[in-house]
C-alpha cells in the first residue's frame, strides 16, 4: 500500500516554525502519512504542479493559494481534501472549489478555543470592574472606591453577536459560572439551537440595550460591514463594555472612539482598522479601554495541523468527519482578507 | 404553628446592606420565618439575652459574637442552627460550640464561587502574560514583542495548594478548559479523592517546582504560617506566578518581595500583611505584579443568607443537609483573625 501524500504548502517560514511541530510530525508518522512542507515563494507555476502531483491532502494556511476548481484540476487532481491551519477558509476557496469532490475542513475550531479563551478573560475582567482598581504592573496605586462596584456574573447580562466556533466554545466556558442570562444574535441558528446551547436568540437591537458586555463574533459579510456606528453604540446600556476580537470592521472605528471619550461605555479590543496599532492612536489615551495586539487566537497553534490530520485520517477511512465545511457554511464565514502578519 | 424565630446579629450597617438583600427577604417571607435583623453595637448583654430568648436560628457574620457553648447555653437555649454570612466560621465557633446540638453552616461555598472566579480570571491572565504587553487604560502602550510570548493552557501546569471549597469550585470552572496539569497539595484530601475531581495529589515541594501559576488556597494553621520564604520562592518555576486571594501570612511578604524584585517569578495578590496596602508598599514599584485590594469574595454577598436560608429550611425539616460543618471540619479551618473592614 502507498503512503498518502500530504503537502503542507506555507507562505512564511514562521508558519512552518508555528504549525509544524513535534506533534504534528509525530501524529503524520503514526498514520503513516509522507507529509512534504513546501514554501510557496520558492515554487513557481510548475514547480506547483510538480509538488502537487499525486497528492490526496493538501494542508493550506494564511496566504496559501486560492484552491479554485481550476485550481485542483489543473495542479492536484488527485486531491480528496484540503485541511486550512488557520481560521476561515474564505482567501483559500471559492464557490467552484464546493462543485468539486474535495472535502474542505479547517482548524478554526481549534483557533476558536483560544479566542473564547481570550472571550472569558473579557467577561471576567468587564465582571469585575478590574481595570478600574487593579494596581497594574507598577504602573500605578489601587483605587480603593472602585473596588466594590463590580458586577456578579450570576446577575449579568452577556450578550453574544454571532453563533460561531468561538461563541459556541465560549458557552461551554461560561457554563460553570452561572451568567444570569446569555444572549444572542444570529442569522444562521434557530432560536431552538441556541436555547440547546442554553442562550437565547434575540435581535441585535436588544443585545445593545440589555448586554453588560457585549461580544463582536460574527462573521463579516456586506450587511455586517461596519454595522455598528454612532446610532448603535448610543443604543448600549450605560457603562457596558463592548468587547470585540473578531473583525474589527464590524464598526465605525472613528464613532466607536467618540463613543468611548464619552465615557458611555468601555471596550476590550483586540483587532483594529489600522494594525499594528499606530503608536499615536486615540485609544492609547483612553482610560476605559483594555488593547491586546490580535493575538486573541495565539494559543495552540501546535494543535492546528493535529486536528487536521486526524480529521484527514477519517477521510480517508471513510469515517464521517465533523468539521466538514459545507458550501452553505462557506457562504456564511468572514470574506474580509485577513491582515495577519508574524 | 408559630413562625420559625431567626435573628441576624451584625456588627456594621453595610453588612445588614449588603447581606439582608430583597432575594433573602423575599425566601424569608416564603418560608414564612420570622428574621429580626440587630446591630451588636445597640445591645447590651440583657438586650442579647431578650433578642436571643426562643430563637431557632441565629445568622452570623464578620465580627459577630463567639458562639460557644456558654454562650449557646446562657443566652439561646432553643437554638438549633447558626448560619455564617460569610467565610471560615473560626471566629464565630470554638472546640464547645460542636459539643451541643446546634447545627453550623457557613456560606463559605457561595464566597468561595467568587473567590474562584478571581483565580480563574488569575489563571486566564498568567496564561496569557496579559500583564507583559496589554495597553492597560490608557496608562502604556501595547509591548509587541512580549505578545506571543505566552502559555496553552493546555499544556500548562496549574497548581493548588489546598483542597477546599474555592479549589473544588475553581477545579469546576478549569474544567472545560482543558489544563494540561492541575497539582494539588492537601494535608486532608486523599489521592482518589483528588483524582475524582479531575487533579493529581502531589507534595507542596513538587507544585513549587513545577507549576506554571501556583494558587495559595489552603487554610491557615500553625503549620502553614508563613510556610513560604526564601528557599520556597527560590524553588519556583522560574517565570512561574504566585497567586495568593487567601491568607497573606501564609507567606513571609519580605521574602515574596525580595523574590519578586529578582524577577525569578511574577505575582498576582489579593491579601497582604498590611491592609489597606500602605501606599509605600514596595508591591507598588513591581512590574510584574498584579494587586487587587481583598476583593477576590466579594461577589455573590446577596446570596449568602438566601443560601443560608435554604439549610435552615432543611434543618428545620429535618432533611439532610451538604454544607454542614462537623468538628474535623472546623479543626481544619482558617484560624487567622479576618481583617475585613468596609
Amino acid at each position: 500500500m502507498t503512503k498518502l501524500k500530504i503537502i503542507f504548502l506555507a507562505t512564511h517560514q514562521w508558519q512552518i516554525n508555528e504549525l509544524w511541530e513535534p506533534k504534528a510530525k509525530e501524529l503524520a508518522k503514526n498514520y503513516d502519512f509522507d507529509v512534504e512542507v513546501r514554501l510557496c515563494g520558492e515554487l513557481n507555476d510548475s514547480d506547483i504542479k510538480k509538488v502537487l502531483k499525486g497528492c490526496d491532502g493538501l494542508i493550506t494556511t494564511w496566504g496559501s493559494p486560492l484552491c479554485s476548481a481550476e485550481f485542483i484540476n489543473n495542479y492536484a487532481p488527485s486531491l480528496k481534501i484540503i485541511g486550512h491551519a488557520a481560521g476561515s477558509v474564505a482567501s483559500i476557496t471559492d464557490e467552484s472549489t464546493y462543485s468539486t469532490d474535495v472535502k474542505i475542513v479547517s482548524a478554526n475550531p481549534v483557533m476558536a478555543q483560544g479566542v473564547a479563551e481570550w472571550s472569558l478573560l473579557a467577561t471576567l475582567l468587564t465582571a469585575r470592574n478590574f481595570g478600574a482598581y487593579t494596581a497594574w504592573h507598577g504602573m500605578n496605586k489601587m483605587n480603593f472606591p472602585e473596588a466594590f462596584n463590580m458586577l456578579d456574573i450570576q446577575n449579568m447580562t452577556i450578550g453574544l453577536w454571532g453563533m460561531g466556533d468561538t461563541s459556541k466554545h465560549l458557552l461551554k466556558l461560561l457554563s460553570p459560572l452561572k451568567p444570569g442570562r446569555i444572549i444572542v444574535a444570529s442569522e444562521h441558528s434557530s432560536k431552538e439551537k441556541i436555547a440547546e446551547l442554553g442562550a437565547e436568540k434575540q435581535s441585535l437591537e436588544m443585545l445593545l440595550k440589555e448586554s453588560d458586555i457585549l461580544h463582536a463574533l460574527v462573521g463579516m459579510n456586506r450587511c455586517n460591514f461596519e454595522r455598528l456606528g454612532k446610532e448603535e453604540f448610543a443604543m448600549m446600556k450605560a457603562g457596558s463594555t463592548f468587547v470585540n476580537c473578531g473583525r474589527s470592521r464590524l464598526t465605525k472605528e472613528t464613532d466607536l472612539i467618540e463613543v468611548l471619550k464619552s465615557k458611555h461605555i468601555k471596550a476590550i479590543l483586540d483587532v483594529f482598522h489600522t494594525e499594528p496599532l499606530p503608536e499615536d492612536s486615540p485609544y492609547y489615551d483612553l482610560d476605559n479601554v483594555i488593547l491586546t495586539p490580535h493575538n486573541a487566537g495565539f494559543p495552540g497553534r501546535d494543535r492546528f495541523i493535529p486536528f487536521l490530520l486526524e480529521e484527514f485520517q477519517k477521510i480517508f477511512s471513510s469515517k464521517k468527519i465533523q468539521s466538514n465545511i459545507s458550501k452553505s457554511r462557506f457562504l456564511t464565514m468572514t470574506k474580509e482578507a485577513i491582515n495577519y502578519s508574524a
